[in-house]
């Protein structure tokens, strides 16, 4: 088993990053004053296991009740979570390809097996997805997906959860920067799950932090698979603090979309072909020049972008949402290289 | 499937909280000034995966290579990333009993077998515990044992992993308590791992920390089950300060080693049958006075302990040790309720 290997985390300064989809604006001013109190009161005993006071919060925000949320040390942890809980050994797990490459690593992890539905070319999901299969005991499904940051419609969602014979999870850790979401979706049809990151709208990747939405009783299911003390108190006060300040939620979504629209239209005017992203990056595959050399002559110039390749589909460039400036010295680059 | 129930933790003040064997004292102060630090840098970045900087101080300060050591969301989280790498659905797991009730909930949760060897009554382990078995693929060996303690010498464990015919986890997590560890073991044999937490002798419950120290081939499995980014960049910082404050750990220890021996005696004036402790705990058993309207007793009058009640072995009371004043409220309590 090789193991799920994240994208590169240069540990020395210099690096333009645009490959781990990280947020380029610090957090709300509120997460680092949270930190400092939790700080005051010291660390010696342990969090809430539930973490209720982000509970609550979030659950006020969003219009939900707080049993319909359960914490995780990032979306990992809770996509670690939801596989735990319902999927055994040699059973199935589906997600659609190309996607997360954690899904697969996840399901190796289990010793499940995985079934790779292909995305079509327009990144559409074709009727296989929805088909219920022996032993098929969950489905992942992230909305917008990576690389494409492309989405797949409600109804088509819906109907997919009508159809599967198991959980539907939602991985929506892109979800803040989309057009729509699926955050009510759990309430109609117990088999919806929805998870959140904190990591890219939020600014907070250094911090592990994410949770899941779905009906109580799956709630309940999940709680007896989670690490009993999952999430460490000053991550459930900076979580809190963040979320409660959604008008920085709300400013910071439209820097990265106007930003976004900039990548785009630059990346097109240098003659690649970009899917339109409801994400914090853009997808990006050249009809002529190859990905790799182009990832390799920006990693030189220290510019750090994701290469992807998959096999059976293709390779391309993946490019975080930066700063203007971050933005425009990849282009820069690129154009230079091209 | 009941999955683990952690000790309570009341999310209101005012209890002398003697339950979960967090320690009474602030950590080192140098972790607040470590994890300030960080927020000034900002949040927004994802964490080394590998958390490389507290490696290289914990191997300095324990005298090993940073190879040698990885890093886990608390040391349940190692506890879990050991299970799911060495134990497949339907194979064994093996524990003594009565120790840490996570290991169970560990193999339910893997959908493992597990197998529980009872201690002798003078908290030793019979020939049992070393026998090989089919499909026996984990031994979790907690040292000091909670609710007890005690320890099982070095020498019985270099014996136990000579016989064991698969990985054996020592659980020091009440390590830096004792009079001796068995850190160094692992570099005589590859079956070995020693796992530490941070949460009892640094006084970082609230951080979730904690490390495995094994041989790089064995820590390369683990990397491959781990999530990537399992541990948070304020709790690398804040670990890695802590563990370079030892002269901190020595001071602290020797005030929790000085009210452990206060709380020892004090229990044996109650009539009480305490075994002796090298952890920041105790283990209480009256010859006449049942355990649980007790700890109710306590409970009422707003003390915290932990009654444990473990089928076919017996129930008893696990106090952690406090300040000095906490233990002293404790006795007062229990002086009045005999």
């Amino acid at each position: 088993m090789g193991g799920y290997v994240p994208g590169e985390q240069p540990q020395t300064a210099g690096f333009v990053k645009l490959n781990t989809n990280e947020n380029p604006y610090p957090p709300s001013p509120a997460v680092a004053k949270a930190v400092e109190e939790v700080l005051r009161r010291g660390l010696q005993k342990y969090p809430d296991p539930m973490a209720g006071a982000f509970r609550r919060q979030a659950a006020e925000v969003l219009g939900l009740h707080p049993d319909w949320i359960l914490c995780g040390n990032g979306s990992d942890d809770i996509l670690t979570i939801v596989t735990r809980a319902f999927v055994g050994q040699g059973q199935m797990l589906r997600l659609p390809y190309p996607s997360y490459i954690l899904y697969k690593s996840l399901a190796q992890i289990q010793g499940a097996r995985s079934e790779e539905i292909h995305f079509e070319r327009d990144w559409s999901l074709g009727a296989a997805f929805g088909r219920p299969a022996a032993d098929l005991r969950l489905v992942f499904l992230p909305n917008p997906n990576s690389p494409s940051g492309t989405m797949v419609s409600r109804e088509a969602i819906l109907d997919l959860a009508e159809r599967l014979p198991c959980p539907l999870l939602i991985d929506e850790a892109y979800g803040d920067f989309a057009e729509f979401n699926c955050l009510d979706l759990p309430a109609g049809n117990e088999k919806i799950l929805v998870s959140r990151s904190f990591s890219k709208s939020y600014a907070l990747a250094g911090l592990r932090f994410g949770f899941v939405v779905a009906q109580p009783r799956m709630i309940e299911q999940l709680v007896k698979v989670k690490d009993s003390y999952n999430c460490d108190a000053l991550s459930i006060a900076a979580a809190t603090a963040a979320v409660a300040d959604q008008a920085w939620l709300k400013e910071n979504r439209a820097r990265i979309l106007a930003t976004r629209k900039r990548l785009t239209e630059g990346m097109r005017a240098l003659g690649f072909e970009v899917v339109q992203s409801q994400a914090n990056f853009t997808w990006n595959v050249h009809p002529s020049q190859p990905a790799k050399p182009l990832y390799e002559r920006l990693k030189q110039q220290r510019v750090l972008v994701r290469y992807m390749d998959y096999p059976g589909w293709g390779d391309g460039l993946r490019i975080s949402v930066g700063t203007d400036q971050e933005v425009q010295t990849c282009l820069d680059h690129l154009r230079g290289i091209l």
